[in-house]
């Protein structure tokens, strides 16, 4: 696989001048047009052989183009609150806004594939990996993204002469640390495990570009020249769907194909289940307590929890997720209220803020509305095109199962009411003198969508509802059956976590 | 002065279900008229002694309210990442958006209190910490912030049973450290010191209130009807100042009292300074080998720079902040630009955003235009007022005297060129390929006022050149001899500081 990279290919310094003048002027001219456009971010990623000139290359280019909008971040072990979240919450986070660039040095690939190398990853371990590394491209370039991946390569002699050439020079000597001589020893390991990389994420909209790296001024221009090549196309691309939008009358936004069905899966649900008042007070205070002891003792063990609330307007949300946190110690949960994104996060993969907002080791954290409005406002008002709409739920189901996957519960609480009792309590609503600013006339105009809202409420818990992050319908036309059953529901499930967590 | 806080206060049951009711329906209209209104953020700090039952009264609070727009923090020794940034960087880092509430619990007083009890903060360090407390709340109260503090007191007989009693529940027994019974062998120290905190830190517009700790039905409405009052006071005068603004016709902005001086310090500079195109490129060489050599020293002694870029439209800001980082390894620094701020920074303190960017140990941050747009744009397009603009230079020297305590390297550019060769730079701009995206019809706006701008530069020098975080005026007429004196202006003070704390 690498042997196109060991062709001992150079440019010498006169060319390398003459060809830099142009490629620099090209790289800026397709920055520049990338950042007024402002519909893509690009990602430029570096693996590969230690010694292979990642580092200057990466300086280079942020000589060559417009430092102000690029972003290079270097990946080393995990800190302290990187830990403390799920494996790729840094990865999201660091991501560039639409128009700029991330340059990533020891990123996702190469902490992979020093595990791999040092036995930390079994072959089965390294394969889950990669596929969720995939998952993670895959949602960025279906939202648009350019994605650009350069193995820079070295044969072993080469390594050896350019590590010793670096030890042997005072001014560089620093660059050379014991773990790349160990890295050295294991070369062949790398270079299995390498190519085990390439061949399973070298994929179409994402696929590798392999550099022979022994010649600095060769490696510079081949990486400018691919990058400017792979802009350029996506540029073209961007501007001519844009074109052709723009020339096409748009199909009436809101309507897309969404057909109601006559019976859905809430349909089935028994809302006239209810609590009296003095069973509801008893079970509440019980309840509580239990939920209190739980929350200290998760606290203690480092559990997170993320719970979503999602619901019809005025389905009990708020009241619901009072009552939750009541007995919870408020140092150690937090809610987050979600709506129309700000225009920081428009500028951003849709999954982007709600990333960000996963808690740490031991914390609680309440979604009041989450990236489920992909699926139901975004899809209804058309915010989101068919197309995106239907490949969230499985970004979803992949984003939950990283949040999972770090030992977090993850509980999603479906408030189900029926028409008239949303009726009733809006009206209740306007004529609350401190509750009628609760509503608005968006509400009412969600209202005369119903069927369109309980459809897609459907689709979403037919396509989501996993085992390890399932859905909670929750029957809500009794205010205090649903407390309970919400409640009961996170004690029980966190009854289980911290037993099998101890035990 | 806590006598008043011993006099065995308390509310039996009844009374207390009796006045929570209404207690409760009035915090939450109070809760929803400040998040309708969205102008103010606020801030209640719980602080006293250990026992008083701070963190029951903040529980209780959360559920009084509407938790969704509550943030509670309670802080821990610094993390890796707050260590790894200016003192207060956390405390703003968590500061509430307009509208919404923040609670603290073992804020910025709690551990300035537990260190001087310990001896870490000697008398006069104590002093100066409170004076930074005081600068921090002086800020967001200027800005409309409402800060409500709370001291909870115990005398020592009650302190003892409680932490007994404590210990001998066994579902209580996990909340007593410790800690907390070496902290009650030195009671008096406590009193002595948080006496010292009241009397220096209580004043007209952030007031301490000193509460009874003993009984919690006391304690909580006592603390509720404080923040219910103070909140409702707070409002009225917010929609009175709104009223009023309304009523009488407002002054016109832009034009708020900027004289325009006939001789600024920027006219001082000698503008003809130059230097030519070969003594450039060698020098250039010499330079960046050695900001190359400094940038690596500084990454490894954990030594952070702030480089703040400002001038006029064209001065060449971006050819300096480029050259600066050629050298420099693209791992370790990051570029900031700064335009209009964003909706979610808008609902912050003005310095909120600029915080939030500050380096980590060891990295170098850049700021191409920065948080002197208060004293410049705002302050000649009248987005601040003169009251906002004024107090400006004393918060922002504060703020950088802070970067600089964290033994940060912190410098300040200001690029000059004449009016003419503005001229001379829009036109090239104008025919130029790839740059004529650079000149906007704001540019031309911003020079027909000219004389405004200066003069605002030249008061911005007046009140913000501290020893500590001086100015560097940059004769920049001559790009290349601009950008030689940024580079060999970074070099020596980076020489000087790195020699300071190896030596």
């Amino acid at each position: 696989m690498f042997e196109t990279a060991e062709l001992g290919q150079s440019v010498d310094k006169k060319a390398f001048a003459k060809q830099e003048t142009k490629l620099r002027a090209r790289l800026l001219e397709l920055q520049y047009r990338a950042l007024n456009l402002e519909r893509f971010p690009v990602l430029i990623d570096f693996a590969g052989v230690d010694g292979a000139g990642k580092g200057t290359t990466v300086n280079m280019l942020n000589m060559w183009m417009d430092p102000r909008w690029m972003y290079t971040v270097g990946y080393r072990a995990p800190t302290e609150e990187e830990s403390a979240h799920p494996r790729f919450w840094r990865y999201w986070r660091d991501l560039p806004p639409k128009g700029q660039t991330g340059l990533y040095l020891s990123g996702r690939y190469s902490r992979a594939l020093v595990k791999r190398v040092y036995g930390e990853l079994d072959a089965t371990a390294f394969d889950e990996r990669l596929a969720q590394i995939i998952r993670f491209e895959n949602a960025l370039v279906d939202d648009g993204a350019l994605i650009l991946k350069f193995w820079m390569h070295l044969s072993q002699q080469h390594q050896k002469a350019r590590l010793e050439a670096l030890a042997a020079d005072p001014a560089l000597s620093y660059r050379v640390k014991e773990s790349d001589w160990r890295n050295h020893d294991n070369y062949e390991d790398f270079i299995d495990a390498g190519q085990k990389i390439i061949s399973r994420t070298s994929r179409g909209r994402s696929p590798w570009h392999i550099i022979e790296g022994v010649d600095a001024n060769f490696r510079h221009l081949e990486v400018g020249e691919i990058i400017a090549d792979e802009l350029a196309r996506h540029l073209d691309d961007h501007e001519r769907a844009i074109g052709a939008a723009k020339s096409t009358s748009a199909p009436e936004s809101g309507s897309v194909a969404t057909k109601t069905r006559s019976r859905t899966v809430l349909d089935k649900l028994d809302l006239s289940l209810h609590v009296t008042k003095r069973e509801y007070r008893r079970k509440l205070e019980e309840y509580q307590a239990r939920l209190g002891e739980l929350g200290r003792a998760a606290a203690k063990e480092g559990l997170s929890s993320v719970l979503v609330f999602e619901g019809s307007d005025a389905a009990g949300k708020g009241g619901a997720i009072r009552r939750t946190v009541w007995s919870l110690d408020a140092r150690w949960y937090r809610i987050f209220q979600f709506a129309a994104p700000t225009d920081v996060e428009r500028a951003h993969h849709y999954l982007w803020r709600f990333w960000k907002k996963l808690p740490r080791a031991g914390h609680t954290c309440i979604f009041d509305r989450s990236w489920y409005g992909r699926v139901l406002v975004e899809r209804n008002e058309g915010f989101a095109t068919e197309d995106e709409w239907r490949r969230a739920y499985a970004e979803i189901n992949d984003f939950e199962q990283q949040i999972v996957d770090r030992g977090t519960v993850l509980l999603k609480f479906w408030l189900q009411i029926s028409k008239e009792e949303q009726l009733a309590r809006f009206e209740a609503r306007a004529n609350s003198e401190y509750k009628h600013w609760k509503l608005t006339d968006e509400d009412w105009r969600n209202r005369e969508r119903w069927d369109e809202y309980q459809a897609a409420a459907h689709d979403m818990v037919q396509y989501t509802n996993t085992r390890e992050a399932p859905w909670v319908l929750v029957e809500a036309d009794d205010k205090r059956y649903a407390r309970l059953k919400v409640l009961n529901t996170i004690i029980e499930h966190l009854e289980t976590q911290l037993e099998a967590s101890s035990g």
